[in-house]
């Protein structure tokens, strides 16, 4: 079965999928993008994945597209092409093509890519099992972090790095010492006395989707949860730690820079959480 | 006469030029680039610009996709096919196309692509007679301003605010009140003493090839020359101020936020450096 991509009104096999060497995405990361999982037939927290694709947008000044009840379509469209029953779906979303220059371009085209990718699993057995490790290291990139572009490179920079130290993460850290996220995920830890804790949204990191779903499920299951700042020194000592993304959902962290967290294995709130996320994820809108 | 471009091997008419939607220019910003001027057939700097894309490559860990010697046959021949005279030609290379992942692919592609541009003039006239605004802007980018990479999201945001302000140019400004430098260009004053001043380079600025090469004609034309930061006060203060880039050479600054610079004109210490300049470059390697 050929795998297919949607370009510009156009779904095209995988392999053929191209944007112009003057796409403003290709030239200048002038675009954005999500990722959106597809568990069991079903999209989950579809909604805020298109409410922050929105919100993007508005922070550069693209113009959607297509109206957002067209994407829905097409990235419906693609899934029921690609047979897509596990996976996750990728839209990006750029200036469009133009003779180079910085400035906007004045007609601005815009360019729409969606692409899909089918997993067996979200997240690997063993990781899960045994908990993964995180390295921490400087978070170099720009003041915006809260626009979830594609000019990604610090982060593509850090996830080599921890792939290179053997873990799965890399936590970037703030001059405060204070940790703000990883690469592509967001980070939290469970304290000595039962307080599940992530940072605060701010234009520090990027407000993760499935971050917002998990405290909303933390508050649900009845989780204590603060909204706030920890350091590295912290995250060592605490009870638990796991990172959350669209894509591993809740990935249990039990080495930070080789530091054991808690007894070195995957703790009870994360795998709490994970299953409570998968659940409200299984009942997202159907795409069959 | 078609316009082509160079993508991966082969000449292609400019509009069919096209990379993967997977390439990792396209999705992390995971490239780098450079712009080589081309004067009545002769490349500007091309020694410096070919130097400074190794430099990019290896901070990156990105492979050269083809060697030196090969990418300088490739140049000439888009030259050649496009009849180019005068205009700019566009180098970028990425880490090329691969199943998305914030890591290295484990067998990276590379991709190289070469556009070019044709131009009548270096700068219009009325902004040689008169010079040009500058607005000034917080610089938000990331911490390896150093590297020539195409996330150049941050200098596209401000790009458009100087447009929108009606300028050329906006100076970046960092925290502690220093300029940075322009979005595409590096910044420099000439104090009330007929001291020629721009910024030191470290990972906060770009190292221009533009500025390196007038660095040494400045000392050839006898002018005397301090590599320092200065702040956006003392710049409105100077007596003469100009941004420098491989596409304009050396455009004269004067307005700074609106502030007349010195007595509001164009000063002899830019055109000195720009007529140098011109005759540097014209001296470059023919093309023909």
């Amino acid at each position: 079965m050929p795998r297919y991509a949607y370009v510009n009104g156009r779904y095209l096999p995988h392999e053929e999928a191209t944007v112009h060497v003057e796409d403003r995405g290709f030239q200048f990361a002038d675009g954005v993008y999500e990722v959106v999982t597809i568990i069991d037939g079903h999209l989950a927290d579809e909604q805020g994945h298109l409410a922050r694709l929105d919100r993007s947008l508005r922070e550069l000044a693209i113009a959607w597209p297509v109206k957002p009840p067209v994407l829905r379509l097409i990235m419906r469209e693609l899934i029921r092409r690609n047979r897509l029953r596990n996976g996750t779906i990728y839209l990006q979303v750029t200036r469009g093509a133009a003779p180079r220059d910085f400035a906007f371009p004045k007609a601005p085209a815009g360019t729409l890519v969606l692409t899909t990718r089918r997993v067996s699993r979200f997240g690997a057995p063993k990781q899960l099992d045994e908990g993964v490790g995180v390295i921490t290291i400087p978070d170099i990139r720009w003041a915006r972090r809260d626009i979830k572009s594609v000019a990604l490179l610090p982060q593509v920079l850090g996830k080599q790095r921890a792939v290179e130290a053997g873990a799965f993460e890399a936590w970037q850290v703030d001059p405060d010492g204070t940790v703000t996220e990883g690469c592509s995920s967001n980070a939290w830890i469970i304290t000595g006395d039962g307080m599940l804790v992530t940072r605060a949204p701010s234009n520090r990191i990027l407000s993760g989707i499935t971050r917002q779903s998990l405290i909303r499920l933390a508050a649900e299951n009845g989780i204590a949860f603060e909204e706030r700042s920890f350091t590295v020194d912290e995250a060592k000592r605490a009870r638990e730690a796991f990172v959350s993304s669209a894509s591993t959902f809740v990935m249990p962290v039990t080495r930070i820079d080789g530091t054991p967290v808690g007894d070195g294995r995957p703790g009870p709130v994360g795998r709490k959480l994970r299953q409570a996320y998968i659940q409200y994820a299984q009942q997202g809108p159907s795409v069959r």
